[in-house]
């Protein structure tokens, strides 16, 4: 007699700062249900833990196959990835010890990781780059995350920093980051430098998001399409320096940015191949993430099982 | 009654442009036996494959404990380490099956790595990176090797031509590369490089390497010390995108170059504290290399226990 296999979920949490996402999900990466709900505006330490321990005790109580919950959240961790040290969507944050502030609440084993090493995850799972090795995640929006993954696993590096890849540095004169350095990816491609730049370039006022040069190359304006394609090709610098790094099978590129489609990733293409060693980089493949908005909460929640098996 | 331990060795070879160096060791990383000979000048592959065989066949019957042989190579190798796919000192080279051609002659487990590579794994294993888990070696000379130890483990990416750290681009509109890109530091910090720089801005036609730089600011020439200074400050901005991609313990820094001491150690830390992300950077050590030239050496015959062990 064969034994039944214990259905088992996941909940994954995505904490950003306008909303905060929710998945369950069962072994496969199947969603079985989702919730979102408006980030607390306040934006202080115990609003949002109240927030997300609600979240997850109404989920919890709805599905008890959960064994397990993943949290992910903007910022830089420590090593075990329990605290977070300093977050650009919540500025008063500084060393807030998330795990333990939730755990107060809640009974089931909690994890917490890198939102963008949640996203990188998930695409490496059940996204674009489902079966490659090594590969590397960019997810753009008003910053740039990053995410690693080697040999199938997140690397985290030795105190749970690694994987910033928007503060590669593609200028060294160029301009001043948040970060402290200088012509860092994200300085040209996060959103509202790529906006001040559209501006600028297509001496258009109006514009108000990446979306909105999408909109205007979309309806056969040259001027935007080259904009879009010229910034696709700074982006492709970092990623020729990635290559050269990491040799890796993929590239994937998520976020808001990267749904300005093909003249944005012809322009990766176009640097990746014009400026790539021995000819190599013509071999990654660079893609489109695949999951959406849905990738944080679903790697997050790839971490709670992680989390419900380990304790 | 305890059983008498078998005494076993390696014997790690590193090919270079100019000199083989052959290291017999033991499980210790004790050396037991060096040797160094002039690389067949013509550089055809058939000369270099009887050079390296000879070197084998003689220290493998003066040492009969020998039980694999690491190979220690410049360029490009493939993802099965056993072809050198494209080798910048032996420019002839292609796709040259190096590990069948030797094992002709050579009945001892043989592995091949790419130098840089040996380079990294053996100050981790034996020198400045000894204890770090996470840490990245650049050696410094013509060109720039780059080795990546994750995990304690080489990181050699999906095809084997992972880690060419050299080939990091710091200037997208910078000098043009060998690799085909713009800016890699290579371009500004590789000797001839470094040499063509020197003349230009100390206006003295005189300088022959990087040595001679250092001569002159050892003796009180302060636009020498400047210069130097100056260098390491490139390859800082190099590395504070390594440290925000990696957060790795350690740097490695080896090669001739490195040799330039606390000026150009100073440059380095000067770029990494400016302009590293949430000062986290500052706890990243930043080395020179422990074991000389003898490193090369030393990493394949680590690798060279592994292949006997594998047979």
């Amino acid at each position: 007699m064969q034994k039944r296999r214990e259905t088992v979920y996941s909940l994954g949490l995505d904490l950003g700062g306008t909303n905060v996402k929710g998945a369950v999900i069962d072994t496969e990466g199947r969603i079985i249900s989702q919730v979102e709900e408006a980030t607390p505006p306040g934006k202080e330490v115990k609003e949002i833990v109240v927030c997300l321990a609600d979240m997850i005790e109404r989920l919890a109580s709805e599905h008890p196959e959960i064994i397990g919950v993943g949290l992910g959240s903007p910022g830089i961790l420590d090593a075990e990835r329990k605290i977070i040290r300093a977050s650009p969507n919540f500025p008063s944050w500084s060393n807030v010890p998330l795990i333990e502030l939730i755990a107060r609440y809640i009974k089931l084993p909690l994890i917490l990781e890198n939102d963008a090493n949640c996203f990188a995850l998930a695409e490496h799972r059940w996204g674009a780059g489902r079966g490659c090795r090594h590969l590397l995640a960019l997810t753009i929006g008003t910053g740039i995350g990053g995410g690693i993954i080697i040999d199938g696993e997140l690397y985290r590096g030795s105190t749970g920093a690694g994987g910033e890849l928007g503060h590669i540095s593609i200028d060294m004169n160029g301009p001043k980051c948040s970060c402290g350095s200088y012509g860092c990816i994200e300085r040209y491609i996060g959103s509202r430098w790529f906006v001040e730049a559209a501006r600028q370039k297509l001496s258009d006022s109006s514009i108000n998001s990446p979306k909105d040069v999408n909109i205007l190359s979309s309806a056969g304006n040259h001027a935007a399409a080259d904009f879009i394609a010229k910034q696709g090709e700074l982006l492709g610098i970092a990623c020729v320096s990635l290559i050269n790094i990491f040799d890796p099978q993929a590239i994937i590129i998520g976020g808001g940015i990267a749904e300005l489609g093909d003249p944005f990733f012809r322009g990766i293409r176009h640097s990746v191949n014009e400026r790539s060693y021995l000819k190599l980089a013509s071999e990654v493949k660079i893609l489109p993430a695949d999951l959406g908005t849905k990738a944080g909460a679903l790697g997050a929640a790839a971490l709670g099982f992680e989390a419900g098996r380990i304790k």
